[in-house]
């Protein structure tokens, strides 16, 4: 299968699921994943899972502008490279976001612009 | 050393390099590097330094507001992330950018807003 596809894909449920059902976004952590969320680090799946469901807002909705990924590494892993819009409700202006992913271990940096 | 200390020196150094001696990058990448700049896809030293040499802007200058690093991989790799502003010659309005790495490869992802 195509990896920029398997990437996409993977994309499209990560964010949303973020948008509807923050909670489950556990589910696709692991152990050994890491968070770094404008700065401050968090490790393993019910850390982040905790930091993300703790976040100042209840709705929102991301739109994904870019989606780049390069393999990584001999184990089959991607570098992924997410950009686009996160809109808050009951705000006018969206945020720019992007993120930047390495798959297999789900390690991730999330910058809001 | 701490690895924190480690991707902040390299950044800067990286950058620094970007701005003042454009065609030096050459020597920071490798043959299994690849670089995706606004979705475009190049492999290899040579030709990642003759596309960055090929930007259509002479002078720059990058303003680092972001560094995040974690741990990445067996080989003590690391995941950094990296966003600020990039001012160019003549321009009035500065062009927001961010840009993922995966160090000791050198693999990375740059996008501009």
């Amino acid at each position: 299968m195509d990896p920029d596809a398997v990437a996409k894909a993977f994309v499209e449920h990560y964010y949303s699921t973020f948008d509807t059902n923050r909670g489950g976004l556990a589910n696709l952590y692991q152990d050994g994943s890491m968070l770094t969320f404008e700065g401050q680090p968090f490790q393993g799946a019910q850390n982040i899972a905790a930091k993300l469901a703790s976040l100042p807002f209840q709705q929102c909705q991301h739109a994904i502008t870019t989606v780049d990924c390069q393999p990584s590494g001999p184990a089959g892993g991607m570098l992924v490279f997410v950009s686009g819009n996160l809109q808050l409700a009951g705000e006018q202006h969206a945020l720019k976001f992007s993120q930047g992913d390495l798959g297999g271990e789900l390690t991730h940096v999330i910058a809001l612009f």
